[in-house]
């Protein structure tokens, strides 16, 4: 018997009939005897028209109040979720987050969970319940208010349960077969990765991969909860997180999906076996990448003509960042002309504006001549913990581009990670050259290149 | 300073217009110096979509489950209406049944408020806030699971608030302008009620004026509590429910309703002298009739040749009793040709079903020979405090039905109420002809006929 914590996302549970497939899913498991908590968002798109609601009586609502608002969704979708259980002869209870012991600081709209105290689940559990917590939300330990966790908040309710339960694992289910080499709807060919550390599913989900919340990853690793991403719309083997496989959950055999579920049927969870299988291909190491991700959501302000003098290119990055605004990559190139640098940096379009308006403020104190603005980039970043040992990672990288016209327009590396900027324009190309260049394409079993200098 | 708990219900929160226009009425009063608790229920139709949603997965929703759903309702309606309040400058927040202390018993569905310990209402209160409260719903004390109170559940919440906070006045808002002598789609000649004792309203709640549902009433009776019931769309100035005629909350002179909303200006609340002068007209005592109430919900049930032998009757009653059904009225008559005699009660159409099963199963034991049932009945009552001194009421009654052509099935008496019930199809004609006998219709300012006896 296991203790499994499964979040399901407002696809999995849309409609009825969706709610319905999620609680064949669940009976499922209860049946075969493991203990389920189940972490559900709002359905479909409640949240976007409940905040609809919230701008027809005011421009500004207070984030408390719209907290309050807002968590009336997981508060449908769990009670209807724990209805359909017990229509299925499971015996389900529905708890808020506050009901789950999910204790928050006090921001609302991005609460952060300070620690989770689940005796009311744990008694659930013990009295041979399925337990069905409300994501996405908590409460405040100081004022005792309904807090949201913010973007990404049920995948973090999940693993922050998952954690203080000591679950065997979390399943985080959505619409997705897992975790993929490249997005598949401009990548045909990309492959599901089997298994992914956390590190590299960070990185992955800092540059632009959408399938899981960094912060939820991050939660995972620091507690070291195993996290399953798979689909609730089919019996696929999916993607498991996690930096220490031995960890892993043993397939259970009686496991198995509805068969009018199963596209591709795998079963239940992957062994340790398929994933050391999956990962080294015949007679080849692990790959050195895992995937490629995509982000077209950032703009670029260059700043030209900045005095090249020591304290110049500080005071513009202070400026920027007391605007709020998240900076992602710079660039500093010095002119040879004269005793003046053009400092480029990327950051969330949505931070723009602010960040805009704060480096004018600061015209005069700066000295620069001129400010510029380009929301027509795109990034694209290759992640893989083999590069660390691999030298010809870039240079693969940039033949590549280089060969389909590819302009690279800024770049930036970590230990495990490259990502490079160029117009928005040619991003799904770039993924798909990049994906191809290394051996990542589905038909591409043998001839892998690693690049041409290094290994 | 007044204390003032407002209650509005779904038709007065129906969409984000609404809110806003109630939002507007209630910062008139938070403006002009009033602490305000705000009761509201669910916006709308909410309440039945979360039902047929509830339907779409499961026939047999666990109760539990089912009010944790039903509550999300409140937390829409409450949350929005805090953002429209605070939109106005006016600070508000909003707060679940649990948060505001209401502690009821674990039966889910109708639970009952045990106590109402409301120390974060009165923090709110001290600390200059609108409380905006969710009604309909509590939190049991043993379980700690969220339930809700069942129909007319939000009179009920704002009632009980306003006795623990030792409210001035509890005003009930909905679409109606206050308490009518008859239904005003049925007599378009009906008056509003200025004042009427909590023992009448309870007569007219009980047997089908919908306004106030007899649960609140006798809960405000029991705490003292003035009830003062209005509509949210016009400065009308309303019923005022209470035995405590001196405690009368004065009229407040700054207060006035917005100019666009004012389809008669009375402002603010009825005072002693207004009530005292409406409800004695030029010369006259007090009218001996409050109201006509009609009710087409109930259905008849006649035992035809039961045997005339001592404990059969209470028999028959004893096997519908424990069926679950709520009988209404009863009428026996006894055969002049044999030894037996035919028993009729009315009881909600709901419960009918229950209690003619059980009869059938009784038949051998009470040795009835024959089972009608009829839900083409209505019933109508005149209502009112006057006429325990009057005994010309009766007369006037069934003359007036007579003349009209209108038979009389069954009839009951409490101190202050007739009730007579009628075939359904006359029913409305009947209350007509009732309303105007007893001088109720607007334009009969003058000739009030109380009967041609008595007096």
């Amino acid at each position: 018997m296991s203790l499994v914590v499964q979040k399901y996302g407002g696809s999995s549970v849309a409609d009825a009939a969706s709610v319905k497939r999620v609680a064949d899913r669940i009976a499922l498991y209860a049946k075969a005897g493991h203990q389920v908590v189940v972490v559900v968002s709002a359905m479909g798109d409640t949240t976007d028209e409940l905040i609809d609601l919230a701008e027809q009586v005011t421009a500004t609502p207070p984030p408390r109040e719209l907290d309050m608002l807002l968590t009336a969704g997981e508060r449908i979708s769990m009670a209807v979720l724990s209805m359909a259980l017990n229509d299925l002869g499971v015996d389900a209870r529905a708890y808020t987050g506050s009901q789950a012991g999910v204790i928050t600081d006090e921001v609302h709209g991005k609460a952060h969970i300070l620690k989770v105290t689940p005796g009311r689940i744990q008694d659930a559990l013990d009295g041979g319940s399925v337990a069905i917590v409300a994501g996405f939300q908590g409460v405040s330990h100081t004022t005792k208010d309904i807090t949201t966790l913010g973007r990404g908040g049920s995948d973090t309710t999940a693993v922050a349960l998952a954690a203080a339960l000591e679950a065997d694992v979390c399943e985080i289910y959505s619409d997705v077969d897992g975790v993929f080499t490249a997005d598949p709807r401009i990548v045909p060919a990309a492959r599901r990765v089997p298994y992914i550390s956390c590190e590299e599913m960070l990185e992955l989900a800092a540059n632009g991969a959408k399938i899981l919340m960094g912060r939820s990853v991050e939660y995972a690793r620091r507690h070291g909860v195993p996290l399953h991403v798979r689909s609730s719309f089919s019996g696929r083997i999916g993607t498991l997180v996690t930096d220490q496989a031995d960890r892993l959950v043993p397939v259970d055999p009686d496991l198995t999906i509805p068969a009018a579920e199963v596209v591709h049927l795998d079963a239940g969870r992957p062994s340790k076996e398929d994933i050391v299988h999956s990962n080294r291909e015949e007679g080849l190491e692990a790959p050195i990448i895992s995937g490629v991700a995509h982000d077209s959501s950032e703009g670029k302000i260059t700043v030209v003509e900045v005095p090249d003098i020591p304290g110049k290119a500080a005071l513009l990055f202070d400026v920027v960042a007391s605007s709020g605004a998240n900076i992602d990559m710079i660039v500093q190139n010095s002119s040879t002309v004269d005793d003046t640098v053009a400092i480029s940096l990327t950051l969330p379009e949505a931070d723009a504006p602010a960040a805009l308006a704060a480096i004018e403020r600061a015209r005069e104190t700066i000295g620069y001549r001129e400010v510029r603005y380009d929301d027509q980039i795109g990034k694209v970043s290759v992640v893989g913990a083999g590069m660390k040992s691999s030298p010809g990672v870039s240079a693969t990288l940039f033949r590549c581009l280089g060969e389909a016209g590819i302009n690279i327009d800024m770049i930036s590396t970590s230990e495990i990670r490259i990502s490079v900027v160029t117009d928005v324009h040619r991003l799904d190309d770039a993924v798909r050259v990049i994906h191809s260049a290394f051996g990542m394409d589905a038909d591409q079993t043998e001839a892998v290149v690693y690049g041409g200098t290094g290994r």
